[in-house]
């Protein structure tokens, strides 16, 4: 495969293919070492299948490497939409982020190039994508635990309730001008499902009265845009930005979280929201898939228990042993020791609710919007795939509108049952 | 005066007194111009009654300047506290921004020296602080809808309902740094005040039980603490950042805002309610005050409400006028057309309850905290300032505590009376 780039590229960039990104490599000492021989003994393949961005998987005869590097426009449509390489950045400094608090569940880097908008690192294997193995029943269960643990340690570490104002405002800084990104999801996420958008696309006939009640739907629009402010107003924590289960990979003991590209400091509820949205959406795609059952959708109902319970324990626990951060300074308990508790019960109250609205805006972006989930889009029957969708749209409705009803966890799995 | 600075100052920078200051503005053609005549036929005099920094008056045969001068420590305290020079960088960019949006309402600028962290600016006369004149029984009006105005133009059009994203973040950006000031307002607004702090003070021995009552009140802790995370956490447009009734100088038809120093991107109820909480403690100064009277309180209270409702009118007409900005996108209003109506109310009810949290916590700082204002401490008899204190302080509790009682200004004059 030839990238051939009209768009303008910054000086010093230059979009790899499988012959050029081996003499790259062969340039970088740390890396030749990693593969072993030399560039004539190793085999390069493109195995991009997101959205946005080159992946190679370089293999050598001591070892392999990822090598992922961003194009200058969006993959999915092509060069109409250009994207600023500089999300590269953006998500090499995110992954060097997580990696202090969350190590374990990031991938290693080995080298980052800014001018190529190019990150050498870890080949995972034999891991899977997560929502690979959602759609064919696959049941590893290390990483909705794991997942739990990465969300409390890489929010709370970059949150006032660990970071001096200084760290936390430069730390903003850092990722302030990664705003095409965000505007991505603000115009996927909360904007385009609502209105007629060129880009949408639905499972049609079937969806097309629900598409339009979502459009006119008053109080539906309202409650998502107040989460688009809140979106764009509300820098508590580092996010990766788009936690799907598309960017998680698993082993049966190993989970590692990847492409932070769309990272920024926003409400730590969206990336919880993301990754429980998915594995709602897998819950409800279960009965359409060929070989689906209620018992797995069930089961994957029940990770989303875990997830959560998990993180809030996590969290708690980062919470109870602080000795920094200026939100609900610790100097404020001496006169009221019960404050701590009634703070981080407060805060997760919030994380839970912001968490739950984000999720079924997730949802529904997936289902009426540009860009669909494979746990859907893998049901080939279209009835049986507009059904299953149709009631991931009620229920994100729900999630939305009456997010207030959903006490805990066991109210969500009655719901989704 | 002589301001002998030991701590280490950037280069370039250097103390004026009444002396150098007229040599420095020699040097500046535009303000000799100004002036007329030369250095020898100028008068300098030092009037600083702030907290924080030096203020000249240097008057000229043909007119007179002021010069606002950062000192590199905080004033009221001493050398002991420093404090960055580079707010006076941030008030100066704050004053341009407010400016573009509401230039009848802000000193004009004449010269800023970033290095000097100096600006030279319009001399307001026979301008009095309209705190003076709230104190004095004084009766001016136009600055209620003056200040109306300035709040809704200066907050609209630096929010997401006016500018790009990508012009918002690099105005985010531009402030971002100004940590030193916001930390003032964090540990003095929301902090101190609650523990026993070294620097607070409270009329003694008559303030002393509500003072250890709110440090051991945890649920007015907690509720102060939630308004801290969101003061901390809410971008939502450039604030004043103190905009007390010592910031603002009137006379019966003109109205400035001065003092922006500590501009931040925040929660546009701060602004508002730090407004409100001055014109509160001027109705409950006012019987303590000699020559105040019951009627005069009812008139003070009178403007707060007369003041909110014209921020409502003016922010409701630049909301129902907008074409830009890209929160509650116009493009999602073709098949709900009533969703502007409702999005502005929503809006306006989360501002309101955000400003009654924070006014409520700008009473207690000054009556608990270290800066008080000179409503109160111009009540010489102990008794009847910590009687109106006291009166001032149970008020503020009910403004964070039970904010949500409080449907308009109506519920609030009854509470005020």
């Amino acid at each position: 495969m030839t990238a051939e780039i009209k768009l303008a590229a910054p000086q010093g960039y230059q979009a790899l293919n499988v012959d050029t990104v081996t003499t790259y490599l062969a340039g970088l000492k740390t890396i030749t070492a990693r593969l072993g021989g030399d560039e004539s003994g190793w085999k390069a393949r493109e195995v991009g299948d997101g959205n946005l961005n080159l992946v190679f998987i370089v293999e050598g005869p001591a070892g392999a490497v990822v090598v992922k590097q961003a194009l200058p426009y969006v993959r999915l449509v092509g060069e109409s939409w250009p994207l600023p390489l500089s999300r590269a950045h953006y998500e090499y400094l995110a992954l060097v982020e997580q990696g202090m608090w969350a190590a374990e569940y990031v991938p290693a880097l080995y080298h980052h190039d800014k001018a190529m908008a190019l990150t050498v690192m870890e080949y995972l294997t034999p891991h899977i994508i997560l929502r690979k193995g959602l759609v064919q029943g696959e049941r590893t269960r290390k990483w909705r635990t794991h997942i739990g643990t990465f969300l409390a340690r890489t929010l709370f570490h970059t949150s006032d309730f660990h970071l001096s104002p200084e760290e936390k405002r430069e730390k903003i800084g850092a990722y302030l001008t990664n705003t095409a990104m965000c505007k991505i999801s603000e115009d996927l996420i909360f904007d385009e499902p609502y209105f007629d958008a060129p880009m949408n696309r639905h499972t049609t006939p079937q969806l097309d009265d629900i598409a339009l009640a979502f459009r006119q739907d008053t109080d539906l629009k309202m409650a998502v845009q107040e989460l688009k402010y809140r979106f764009m107003n509300a820098p508590e924590a580092l996010l990766h930005g788009d936690l799907h289960t598309g960017s998680v990979m698993v082993t049966e003991a190993d989970t590692r979280v990847i492409d932070p590209e769309f990272a920024f400091f926003g409400p730590m509820g969206f990336d919880i929201g993301a990754i429980l949205a998915n594995l709602f959406m897998a819950v409800f795609a279960q009965p359409g898939l060929s070989g689906g059952d209620s018992e797995h959708a069930l089961w994957a109902g029940a990770q989303s228990e875990i997830l959560w319970d998990h993180f809030v324990s996590e969290f708690s626990a980062l919470w109870q042993g602080r000795s920094s951060g200026e939100s609900y300074n610790t100097r404020l308990y001496d006169d009221a020791p019960e404050l701590a508790e009634q703070a981080l019960a407060t805060r997760l109250e919030a994380i839970w609710n912001d968490a739950l609205g984000f999720a079924g805006c997730k949802m529904i972006r997936r289902i009426l919007g540009l860009a669909h989930v494979e746990d859907f889009e893998a049901i080939e029957n279209q009835d049986i795939r507009g059904a299953c969708e149709i009631r991931a749209l009620e229920f994100a409705r729900r999630l939305i509108l009456e997010r207030g009803e959903f006490k805990g966890m066991a109210d969500i799995l009655r719901a989704l049952a």
